[in-house]
């Protein structure tokens, strides 16, 4: 299934390293990672996902797709800016945020609004949105969206 | 100044009469209310703000502006779907707000990314996101706004 | 009724005053302006409008509504870039298009996907598009969609 | 490189044909094939695409990835609806429109704003629209925008 990793576009390393690890785990299990495109959390899913043999998507901000991370196999441009969140989540059959702020949590909302099962590994508490589950690895993140999808 | 009011499109009695409330208020207070248009929260503040003698916005999700509630002023039709809840926060210069669930969260998040102050009456909990403070009513939501701006 | 007025953002004068003696003569007759909200064609028929005491909606490719041009009564921000192009077609009731280029032609393209009578003022040549009419004057123009609508 | 086909979603029969043709061709010249990911014209363009062995991305205008034709490979669901006219030519490096009606003009008109050489078989006459070359057969079409990008 495809899975779309959201997470800020500039993080720490521990948690790149998380996202990286997201990623590789992902394709392993032959998943398709979706996500923005851009640097960190999003740079970081991509790499581990090539690392593994896996694919990814990058559904891009601007208009130019060359300005997807390295390890985007197919690179979307939107021209949209932010409302291109909408289309993160929409394109996964789930959603796994890591990290992140405001624009993550507005991917996690509309994980909700698109019925997409969501894990969340060290991301803002988001109280009882149904279908959303705090994990605390990637592997938990990836056994709950596997058995929700 | 503008204020974006977002919420539910179905909620019970209670926080309807809580966004009417706040709609009048800011109409008293000289804003404009900003909304999705639609029902529920977004109704209820047009139809106060209205009563008060304010204008109102409505950023619909679909094609047709007649889908805007009868309190609505100036209707724009956007058929963007859920991706016109960015439109709808980036349109005011605050954010206020009134339960809700995916959808309204995505709008909280958008409130961060364009740095607008946001109260949250009975909203989803969001951690400890920068700009977002819980209120427990119209006036205290409207006042902490006013002082941010 | 609404009428989206669209064209190029940098014009020669004559253009200019074609579209600001449109907007005034669409005040006139009681219609409201709606446009993309920058120069050229769209700021031109704002203050034609707003000369005859009319309103006008700027909907505008970028995330700040102090972009609009000064002539603009209700300016929409949406951070779509050009996708705001089928934002102005849609807000319309019908469409009258002066001068322009690429842009032009695509909301010219949108006002027959969304069954908007359309007007062309010296615009590029559209075949025979279904409820298209090339016009020579903003009399003639107005009268087009009058009638169309 | 990329090439978004773009043209009407009910064409008549020996239009189908152009389009699968000139997917076929897009394909045996290395060129992945970029639609709106429906019918008629963009169906037939991605089954030619698919029969030469290529690669085909679908940018839908719903929500739902499932609308996408049998023949696309990659589905990107916008829930943008028309306004995904814009994703479609900004995808591509360059731009082939089979006949079609408004919304192939919003998309050649945006292949304008976007730069892209724009080739044009059967569609509507644009005047004298620049970077759009009029072309009687895929092979021409695909001649040109080889040579002008």
């Amino acid at each position: 299934m495809r899975v779309s990793v959201v997470g800020g576009s500039v993080v720490p390393a521990p948690v790149e390293t998380i996202a990286e690890d997201l990623g590789r785990l992902l394709a392993q299990r032959g998943h398709t990672v979706v996500c923005g495109g851009l640097g960190g959390v999003m740079e970081a899913a991509c790499r581990g996902a090539k690392d593994a043999g896996g694919t990814t998507i990058g559904v891009l901000p601007g208009e130019d797709r060359d300005e997807a991370n390295p390890y985007v196999d197919v690179a979307i441009a939107t021209g949209l800016g932010h409302a291109r969140n909408a289309l993160v989540a929409m394109n996964g059959d789930a959603v796994i945020a890591v990290d992140g702020g405001g624009g993550t949590l507005s991917e996690i909302g509309y994980a909700n609004v698109f019925d997409r099962p969501t894990a969340g590994i060290r991301t803002q508490q988001v109280g009882s949105l149904d279908g959303f589950k705090p994990c605390d690895s990637p592997e938990a993140a990836v056994a709950f969206v596997e058995d929700a999808v």
